[in-house]
């Protein structure tokens, strides 16, 4: 099926990800390659958990979900997309907004 | 000082900690003695997440904060109370709300 018919996106080629990753800083490439990962601090859990509840409502609204460890000010986050096996272009609007909202 | 001045609550003894466990079904103490651990399934994220907020809001309130990692329905909990390098009541408190959550 074509991606119109599964709704599900291609996967980002290296060069489409790094060119995204120069306007996410902070983010970096998993070691092997089929996820972006950023650790943000806030200035306590208050800050940590509105920034994870405006994300949370973009993942339920576009069916897609970070994996992210949090502890008090710290949110350690990892995206990528399972169905395609590395990157999408979901990851980087998940990114990009999580940017904005942890400004 | 004392408790009543620092507000801190005290380290439990290894007796009360089990005592605790025996009334929060799927807790395990972990290998070090000194966390408890459970890892909820929810229907999807939405459930997850729900649950995840109603807990950060009692966290909030109370100033205690669990270590937790979510993936889309699945959240592994980790709680201790890092001043007593232990658990203490607050531990137990908030694992047994997690359960009322989370049911």
């Amino acid at each position: 099926m074509t991606q119109a018919q599964t709704g599900r996106p291609p996967k980002l080629a290296i060069d489409a990800i790094h060119e995204a990753l120069a306007t996410l800083p902070g983010w970096t490439l998993r070691d092997d390659g089929a996820a972006i990962v950023k650790t943000f601090r806030f200035k306590d859990f208050n800050e940590a958990f509105g920034f994870m509840t405006r994300v949370a409502l973009l993942a339920d609204r576009i069916d897609h979900h970070p994996e992210w460890f949090n502890v008090y000010n710290r949110v350690e986050v990892t995206l990528n997309t399972h169905d395609v096996g590395g990157l999408s272009r979901l990851d980087i609007e998940m990114a990009t907004f999580m940017e904005k909202a942890a400004n």
